[in-house]
């Protein structure tokens, strides 16, 4: 296999790690020898355990392959720094690893490039890929929501919607399940857990009493869960306090606009975190409660809210990206998808920004960008180390 | 070529009579020597012009070959009788075909099957596709306003839409022009030149006063034009009356239920015909309406209507298909596609079969059945002369 193969392998790996290793970013990475046979392969595991190339090192020695002079195919520069586990840099190093070809550099502006100078110090020859190669974009799309923590100190919000064709998303009555089908509900279990975070409102806490768990087999950790409760009406006995079905403990996050001390404290009682965000008119910020997820090292937000808290958040400009089921149906009148505004000019639209249409089961998923909101992207990847 | 080849090739040919034949079928025919060798082609031309079976003959007597013995390709049962021009039959039999290859036989159950017995009675080799056949569904799918006319005495009602994302149709303050983009609208004038008649209601004519021509270079017919205007509202001097762009005469049909003289015989020296067909509550009949407009041969019924409108129509189970364009954008409030209902159970949905999806520029063309209503086009296609 030549470099761009390789490399292509190596991020086909990293998205092993789609539900697996937040808040860290999904990293794939490939050994191979000098002749582009592969000897060793991995991906980033849980928060805390191996990353990529410490997997694909493992691998390989497992097997007896000899190291020295390998070429390390990464698809993030690897770390220079103690966190949770040991540089990979040096890991690299230790195994005589000849040459590495990395797809972009680490997003956060204070150690973006030490990672590669650290190896070139080291006699590592290091090729960074132009910013613009598409598995340079296809690494950091892959893990939208690290860089968007890094560089913008907020979140990747992701809203989820469920509506007919003709865009309800429940009856007059507030009947909402099951507008769209088995297959579609199944599918945004993985988009929940894909996310460090689920996010919903206290109306639909009321109304549905969901779980909001992401029931996804052999799912090894759960995203936490996020509740707008500006006057914490919550319930103690709500579901959401259950554990969830899969394994893997989550945090309740509720934040509210300042609350009785007594709720505060039986909330607390049953194992919630409850922050005070006051924002205009008795709710809560949530341009401020997105940068406090930020702090918590959530990357991806998976919104599934009622119609109101959806309209709230594309009012203030919250939203990111689209991920919308529609059901091969019309039901005429009820709720909308986000009813914001009223507008009065086209000009104030949300322009969207098609992504992918997929039919998953009977009804069809479309995802859409907010126009302009993934600018972040396509910010330079600086190599500072060259 | 094999047979099948020849016969999707006849099918390809029948889509080039798509805005030209109405309100005859689209068909076409293939002329071959028994070897395959193709030594004429046709489709239908305008109603009073030649059928596809005299063109594919006139083209190889062009091109001076001898038509004996050959084999006819046609998506249609040949016509046996003397309508605005002399059977098709005949004209295969006087050539000398030998052998008549039929996609489907003609849905009028007063001549299904005489087609066939008459070519069959002097001599030619008759065979039949089984109804089930692709290309046997393909004619007939092409040719779904027809078959709906002479099966259900109904057009093929199909409901055009443009909307956003979220289903808004138009701003609060009626604000709609232009919620989709130019391809989308160009796209949308083809859909109107394919049909018989394009529907709209008075609200629309005194709201956006459109002309609802369809404006494609070179069309030599107009689709008819049909106003459901409950008390005759529609302005002697609405741009509807104007002559279309493209050449081609087109009627005016007003549809009221019950109007003064004055606003009857005003409208009538526009040009319009007017004709009364109350229903319940002051409001037009609209299944008598289109029962009327299946007696004035029209295939497809294409509408573009408001809100108001398109709810009567689904709530009266009048839609057979929906054309719809989603904009990618989101406008939060505003008129919503059909707000029929209320529904007070998902069970009153009315149920879609996804047909096709194709971005249009930056929007998306979704079509979609109404589930059931294409039924007719699978009732077994009967040959009764063999």
């Amino acid at each position: 296999m030549n470099d761009e193969a390789l490399l292509q392998r190596a991020l086909d790996l990293a998205h092993g790690a789609l539900a697996l290793s937040n808040p860290n970013p999904r990293v794939g990475c490939v050994l191979a020898r000098a002749d582009g046979t592969v000897i060793g392969e991995g991906h980033t595991q849980r928060a805390g355990e191996a990353h990529a190339e410490v997997m694909a090192l493992r691998q390989a020695r497992d097997n007896g392959h000899d190291l020295r002079g390998s070429t390390a195919f990464v698809t993030l520069e690897p770390c220079s720094h103690h966190g949770r586990t040991p540089p990979c840099c040096d890991a690299l190093v230790a195994a005589g690893v000849a040459r590495v070809v990395v797809a972009t550099t680490d997003p956060n502006p204070q150690v973006a490039g030490n990672g590669l100078r650290r190896l070139r110090e080291a006699g590592v020859q290091v090729d960074l890929l132009p910013p613009g190669h598409p598995l340079s974009l296809g690494s950091r799309r892959l893990n939208i929501g690290f860089f968007s923590r890094m560089l913008r100190q907020r979140p990747w919000v992701r809203l989820k919607i469920a509506a007919s064709l003709d865009g309800i998303t429940a009856l007059p009555d507030g009947q909402s399940q099951w507008i769209t089908g088995e297959a579609a509900r199944h599918d945004g279990h993985h988009w929940r857990a894909r996310a460090c975070a689920v996010l919903t409102g206290a109306g639909t806490v009321l109304e549905d009493n969901p779980r909001l768990d992401a029931r996804v087999p052999g799912l090894v950790r759960q995203p936490h869960l996020v509740v707008i409760d500006s006057r914490l009406d919550t319930p103690t006995e709500a579901r959401l306090f259950e554990p969830p079905a899969e394994p893997g403990r989550r945090a309740v996050w509720l934040y509210h606009a300042g609350a009785a001390p007594e709720r505060v404290a039986a909330l607390q009682a049953r194992g919630a975190q409850t922050t005070a965000l006051a924002g205009a008119g008795g709710k809560v910020d949530l341009a401020a409660v997105f940068a406090d997820l930020a702090r918590r090292e959530v990357n991806e937000v998976h919104v599934e809210a009622g119609a109101k808290l959806n309209a709230s958040l594309l009012r203030e400009g919250q939203v990111d990206e689209l991920l919308v089921y529609l059901a091969p149906s019309l039901l005429g009148q009820g709720a909308g998808i986000a009813p914001f505004g009223p507008l009065h000019s086209l000009d104030q639209r949300v322009a969207l920004q098609w992504q992918a249409l997929q039919p998953i089961g009977d009804d069809l998923r479309v995802t859409a960008l907010v126009r302009g909101r993934d600018a972040f992207l396509s910010a330079p990847s600086t190599d500072r180390s060259a």
